[in-house]
């Protein structure tokens, strides 16, 4: 299973702009229930991802000043992300050796979606379900012959 | 399985106290890169949960008042848990129901552990892993008989 079916069922990504402020961001994270976003410039193109761990570590280091902070001075950078055609197994790789709960998808430099934690474990439920009633159907067929 | 098999694989867990300040939690959930913490009293009950979550809803509707801010201010007081005996499939309809990451493991009124959404996914991943290696072997012995 690739990430792209995944995405197929969101209905759009919530991002945000460098410029934007950080309380801004933490209106839209908060209002949106997520846990991150990706920046994208004015072109669209990622230029970071923005998140609730970003908040909490500029407010663990220099609280009160976080509120003159924009978007862009504390966004990571370096995103780890993937392709529609990464699949769920690999995707889930990245959360784990990242320790990142969120892998936007990313298609020739343009945003297609963004894939969670809580996806990745609800597609994993799903097929071990779908798994279970395959084996339960072929021991159904095989007692039958 | 149950959910004290992922806790006793785990080495204690990070607390904090309402009267702790929003900046000293701030500090604990980020060096120790978690997202919540149980907030226990001074006699260790579980009294509340705190995470980044609720920093960044303070600072979306506050700041920059956030400074002056206890735990106790912000914290979830309504604690979704389970005990040790809980399947691990329960924990994960609870963390699904009610769109959090984090369920905490109390019995008795005591503080075992916190079962989060990764801990969820790892096992769920070893499991399917567990079922293909049981498979495999089932099918190999079956095509020697």
């Amino acid at each position: 299973m690739e990430v792209d079916e995944i995405v197929a069922k969101q209905s759009g990504v919530i991002t945000c702009r460098p410029e934007d402020t950080v309380q801004t961001a933490a209106v839209l994270l908060h209002s949106n229930r997520i846990g991150v976003m990706p920046v994208v410039d004015a072109e669209g193109a990622v230029v970071g991802i923005f998140g609730e761990r970003d908040i909490v570590r500029a407010f663990a280091s220099r609280e009160p000043g976080v509120s003159g902070l924009l978007v862009g001075d504390l966004m990571t950078t370096a995103v780890v992300s993937c392709s529609p055609g990464t699949s769920l197994a690999k995707a889930m790789d990245l959360m784990k050796q990242n320790r990142i709960r969120h892998v936007p998808v990313i298609d020739d430099g343009k945003l297609c979606g963004i894939i969670s934690i809580r996806d990745a474990l609800e597609e994993l439920r799903r097929l071990a379900e779908l798994e279970a009633n395959v084996m339960r159907d072929l021991s159904i067929a095989a007692r039958k012959r």
